[in-house]
C-alpha cells in the first residue's frame, strides 16, 4: 500500500502525513476528527496490559481484537474485559505470525505494540502497510537498517507511528520542560539521562512469577526473562536509551530544529548477572546458569553530541544492586536541574554556589497535564505518566494530527542502541548517528505537549 | 646529574629510586631518616601560601628559601612568617627562573612547586636535576612528551616527586577507600568523579581581589584570572582531572595492578564565560572581553577504561552557575556510593532498591588518619585535607621513602588533559593512554594511606 492508497483507504481515514515540515502539517487536519477509535493489541504481557487497562477505562476507544502467543497471556487480559465489564474482543494468537490476521480486520483503526523488543519493528512495519495507526512501544534497535525501514515505510504509507515513551510525560520532567521553555536553565549546555534500575529480578525469575524467585531465564524464565536476559548474555551496548533521550530529546528539539551527530559508548566489564546467579538461594556455582557469559558490560556510557553544541550523557545499569534512578541533569548557561539529590541551582534566584529543594519549583512549574488531570492519572501506570502518554496516543488518533512522538523520533532514539553497540566494539571511536529526517529537522518545530494533549 | 650522583650528592641524602616494585622498595629506606626538612617554596601565590602556612606550623621542617616573580606575593608571604614568629628565609625572585638560583642552595633539601600550570613540569624537571625532593601542585599536563619527561628525569635521577593531589585526602574519600578496601561494595565496575566548580569569579577579577568583582583577566586580572583564564580562551579539553582522578585511582590501584588503557572526551560548546561578561554590571556587550572567543567547552566529559575492565565518567564543568561538587560515584558489584547526594546502597545491608544516608558509614570507616588528627587538620586548607597531604609530603620526605602519589601517578594524571584535547580535536575518538611505568605497573602495589601518614 502506497501513500495514496492509504489516504484513500485508512480506516483511520484522519490520519494525515506525518510529513512534519511546517508548510505541509496543515495536511494532517484534512478529512473529519474521529470520536471514537477501534483498538488491537498486538502482545498483552505486562506492559500490554497496562495499557488495555488504560483502553477499558476510557468511552473514546474500544478494544475490539487482542493478540498474543501466551494463553496465559490472554486469559490474564480477557480477564480485564470482565472486571471492566467491558465487551470481550476477537482473540488472535498462540503463533507468531497471528498479529498478521488481527491487521486484517477493518474493524480496527489502531493497533498498540507490546512484545519483545526483536519484534517491534517488524510489527510496526506490517502495521504501518495495513494501514493501522501504531502505537509502538520502546526499544528495540538492532541494525540502523530496520530504523530506516520504520522512516521509510511510514514514508510511503502515510500511516502515523506514536513510539510510547512514557517518561516524556513524567510530572518532574514535564515540570521542567515548562522551565526550560520559559528560560530558566538558560541556553541548554549539557544533559544527563539514562536507565539505572537493578533489573536482577525482571532478567530472572522462577518460571513463575515476573519478579524474581529464582535465577531461571530464557525456556525456563516467566515474563521478561523469557526474552529480554538473553540480550544481557549476547549484546554489549546501550540497550535501553529511550526512557533517558526522550525527556532530553523533549528538552533540545532533537529532530525539531536540532539533532544528534554523533555518539561514543563505553562499557565496563560484566559481573552483576553471574554474581548474582552463584550467590541467589535457588542458584549457585553449579547451576547450569552459573556457566552463562554474560556480554553486557554492567554499566554502559554513552556521550552523544548535538548539532546545537549540547553534550548528552546516558546511563545504562540494569545488572547491579542500586536504587532506581533515570539520573536526569539538564544544565544550562543559567542554572542546573538533577534529579538524583531532587535539587536545582538557578542563577540569580538561588544562594550562590548552592542547591535548593526542587520540589517547589517543580510545583510552581508543574505541567497542565498533570494540573488538569491528575485525578484521572492515579492509578495508572508508573506514578501516572502512563495516563498521559495513552491518552496523547488515543486524542492524537482521533484528530488524526502527527503524533507529538513520531517516527522520527523512534528510528532517532533506538539506533542508539546499534550505534552503542557498534562505538564499543571498535574501542569506543564515535559513531555518525544518520539523519533520520533527511533534513526536515532544520524546518521541524516542537510542539511537544503545548496543545490539549 | 644521575642517578647515582644523586645518591650520593643529594641533600636529601635519604630519599631512593622509586622504582616502586615490590622488590625494589627496600631500597629506599637505604640511608639515615631525617629529623628536619629544609624547605624551599617555588610559587607563594595564594595555594603556595597555604602550603607555607601548613610548613610554619611544623617543627619538623623550615623554609628556608621562597621565589615568587610578583612582590606582592613574596610580602604576602613574607607576613606569614612573622605571624607565626618564625625565621625569615633567603627569598628568591621577580624573575622567571630566579627559581634557578634557589635550587642552587644545597641547604634546600625539598621544594613545593605551586606556580601556575605551564610552569610545573619545567620547574620540577629542574628540581629533580638539581637533588630537591619535589611537591609538585596538581594540573598542568600539556602534552605527552612532558609527561614522559617527569618519568624519564626521576629516573635518571632517582629524585622523587610527591604529587600534591589533596582530594586523596578527603576525609568522605578516606571512608570510602577504607570500605572499597573491606570489599563493602565488592569488586569495582563503574566510577565517577570530576570537578564541577563555578570558577567564574576565579576566572575573572577587578585585578585587586582574587575572586570576582569585574571581568577582568590576564594582564588587567589578579591571582588565578591573570593565567588560569587563559586555558579557558584557547583550549578545549579536561583541563583539570586530579582532584577527581586522584580517589578513584585510589580505588581501583591505578599504576598498581592496573592502568588506564584508553580515553574519549567530549565537549559541549562554550557560552557561560561569555555570558558571565555581556551580563556583568562592570562588563557589558561593549566590554573588551566580551569580543573574546572561548575554547573550553563549558561541559567537557572524558570516558576512560582500565585493563581491569572498570569504566569512569569524569566531569569537568567550571564556566556555569552550579553548585560545588566533585561528582563521586563509586559502585561494584554489591553497592554503590555517590557524593551528590551523599548517600550509598550495600547490597544485603540497605534497605532493596533504597538509597540510605552515607553519614553513618563514614563515620564508622573514618581513616585513620583523621580519627587520630582531626584537631591538626581543622584550620587546614580544603576542610582539613591539606593537613593530612602536606602532612605526607614531609614524612615522606623526612623517611626517604617512596610518596604515595608519585612521578608516575602524576605523568599518568596529567596526561590525560592532552589526551581529552586530542580527542575532541578528533571528534571524540578514542585514544590510548601510555603505560608511563613501563610494565611496572603489573608489580606494584598500592599501599596509600596504609601506614602512618
Amino acid at each position: 500500500m502506497n501513500r495514496r492508497e492509504f489516504m484513500q483507504n485508512s480506516s483511520l481515514a484522519t490520519a494525515g502525513v506525518l510529513v512534519g515540515t511546517k508548510g505541509e502539517a496543515a495536511q494532517i487536519h484534512q478529512g473529519k476528527p474521529k470520536s471514537k477509535l477501534q483498538l488491537g493489541f498486538i502482545g498483552v504481557g505486562m506492559r500490554g496490559r497496562n495499557h488495555v487497562d488504560l483502553a477499558l477505562r476510557r468511552d473514546d476507544c474500544e478494544v475490539v481484537g487482542i493478540c498474543d502467543i501466551q494463553q496465559v497471556m490472554i486469559d490474564a487480559c480477557l480477564k480485564q474485559f470482565q472486571n471492566h465489564g467491558k465487551k470481550k474482543p476477537t482473540v488472535y494468537g498462540l503463533e507468531e505470525r497471528a498479529y498478521l490476521e488481527m491487521l486484517q480486520d477493518p474493524a480496527i483503526d489502531a493497533v498498540v505494540i507490546s512484545t519483545p523488543w526483536r519484534w517491534h519493528t517488524e510489527m510496526a512495519v506490517a502495521s504501518m502497510q495495513a494501514g493501522k495507526y501504531v502505537g509502538m512501544e520502546v526499544c528495540g534497535g538492532f541494525s540502523l537498517d530496520e530504523c530506516w525501514q520504520l522512516v521509510n515505510v511510514h514514508e510511503a504509507t502515510g500511516t502515523p507511528l506514536f513510539f510510547l515513551e512514557n517518561v516524556c510525560y513524567r510530572r518532574d520532567v514535564m515540570a521542567v520542560l515548562n522551565m526550560v521553555r520559559e528560560g530558566l536553565f538558560g541556553e541548554m549546555i549539557h544533559l544527563e539521562c539514562g536507565y539505572q534500575h537493578d533489573l536482577r529480578e525482571v532478567k530472572f525469575n522462577d518460571g513463575k512469577q515476573p519478579y524474581g524467585g529464582g535465577v531461571e531465564f530464557g525456556e525456563k524464565g516467566f515474563s521478561e526473562a523469557q526474552w529480554r536476559t538473553r540480550h544481557s548474555v549476547h549484546r554489549n551496548g546501550e540497550l535501553y536509551p529511550t526512557h533517558g533521550i526522550g525527556p532530553v530529546a523533549q528538552y533540545i528539539n532533537i529532530n525539531r530544529g536540532n539533532r544528534i551527530t554523533h555518539l561514543t559508548s563505553m562499557a565496563s566489564k560484566a559481573r552483576g548477572l553471574h554474581e548474582y546467579i552463584v550467590n541467589h538461594e535457588k542458584g549457585g556455582p553449579n547451576h547450569p546458569n552459573a556457566s552463562v557469559e554474560f556480554s553486557l558490560g554492567d554499566k554502559v556510557t554513552t556521550m552523544l553530541r548535538t548539532s546545537n553544541g549540547e553534550s548528552i550523557v546516558m546511563h545504562h545499569d540494569t545488572s547491579l544492586p542500586r536504587p532506581y534512578s533515570l539520573g536526569f541533569r539538564v544544565q544550562g548557561v543559567k542554572g542546573i536541574w538533577m534529579d538524583l539529590n531532587d535539587k536545582l541551582h538557578i542563577e540569580g534566584k538561588s544562594p550562590k554556589h548552592r542547591w535548593e529543594e526542587a520540589a517547589p519549583w517543580l510545583q510552581k512549574y508543574d505541567h497542565k497535564f498533570w494540573k488538569k488531570d491528575e485525578q484521572k492519572a492515579i492509578g495508572a501506570g508508573h506514578g501516572g505518566m502512563d495516563y498521559f502518554l495513552f491518552n496523547a496516543f488515543i486524542e492524537c488518533g482521533k484528530a488524526g494530527t502527527e503524533p507529538p512522538i513520531d517516527v522520527y523520533d523512534a528510528a532517532t532514539w533506538l539506533a542508539i542502541t546499534p550505534l552503542s553497540e557498534q562505538s564499543i566494539t571498535l574501542g569506543s571511536t564515535a559513531v555518525a548517528m544518520p539523519d533520520f529526517t533527511r533534513g526536515r529537522w532544520t524546518m521541524r518545530e516542537n510542539n511537544f505537549a503545548k496543545g490539549d494533549w
